[in-house]
């Protein structure tokens, strides 16, 4: 088994780093996030630091970067308040890859790389037509995370988009059945296959699959 | 399509409510937190808020819900000041899904389960043998979410292991190689298969898949 201690890691080049140190944490949400400035301009950004913050109330949360094209992003959720998260599936995770190139301001990603944007319900903030699972959410707060300078962004989720085929009886929802993909590193893709629900866990007794929720 | 607005996300039950709202966001990593508390009692508890916080330095965050048997890992990390955190394969699953039962505090989940406690390079906290990927973490700060009560956790990243095999020579690290396992929703688990890396993107070219970081 390799081992690098703290000495190590920092010797690495700052790309190889980038690379491993992405790729530690495990699999990572994979979302489309979608404004739109007040001028009118739209933007789609992917990201994969997306994050349950809460049920009750309903709230999410990602990771800003201190210096990234997102601060296009950042800048729109300031402006309008509001913002959509797009799950990307394999059928367009490629059009997805390609919003991270840096693009002039006033270019919208959705035409550059072929997604349409899409507005629903009033909201100001577009959705991805092409995503299957989306979310609108409204700005709510963002932490300072002094560490590094990175900026947690909590949302207050107000709307969700789904097929119905997909939900379980008890709430959750099946993503294998949407094909949505998994982010690894800062550059790799996965399609996972479903293992199956686990038994609430209980001191004694062991966890056994469930069925659709029951 | 289905489509829930705030007002109908508010009215549903709160179990089903928290399955729902916890699969929106997508595939989730999948870890087992490791924990001591000064008095030597080992703690072990499955995470999916795992997240990358930054390369240079090499920091990671967690969250920590306000009222849950976690507060034991918290209380041991700021009595130790040290955490580790252990990638879940398709292998041991069902233990790591196990350590969510409600133990007694002098219980250790890893006996309770059946998985080993592994002590490295003088850690303090308890890495699991069965994991192949692991990381030594040092606190460094936590933030309190005002929104819900929710504690974001920073971790610094002093020690990792893994499979020399299982990293591409610019770094990334292949974790379909070790059936690295990801979560869905509050007790679902999938195994992905790995699509491919895609280049770097820039305007005006389209993504191609790349190999092994060449």
């Amino acid at each position: 088994m390799a081992h690098l201690d703290l000495q190590e890691i920092e010797k690495l080049n700052s790309r190889y780093r980038a690379n491993f140190i992405n790729s530690i944490t495990g699999y990572k949400s994979c979302n489309l996030l979608g404004t739109r400035s007040s001028e009118g301009n739209s933007n789609l950004a992917i990201f994969s630091s997306l994050l349950h913050i809460g049920s009750s109330p309903a709230l999410i949360g990602f990771v800003l970067r201190p210096l990234t094209v997102r601060r296009d992003s950042f800048n729109n959720i300031k402006q309008t308040g509001q913002f959509t998260v797009n799950q990307v599936s394999s059928e367009f995770f490629k059009q997805a890859h390609q919003t991270a190139a840096k693009y002039k301001e006033e270019d919208s990603e959705f035409e550059a790389v072929g997604l349409t944007a899409q507005y629903l319900d009033d909201f100001k903030a577009p959705y991805v037509k092409e995503s299957q699972l989306k979310i609108g959410c409204t700005y709510k707060n963002h932490y300072l995370l002094e560490e590094n300078g990175c900026i947690l962004v909590i949302g207050a989720v107000e709307h969700i988009y789904f097929p119905q085929a997909i939900q379980d009886p008890d709430g959750f929802l099946e993503l294998n059945k949407i094909n949505t993909v998994t982010a690894m590193g800062q550059d790799g893709y996965a399609l996972p296959a479903f293992l199956g629900r686990l038994s609430y866990a209980r001191p004694g007794s062991e966890p056994n699959f469930i069925e659709h929720g029951s």
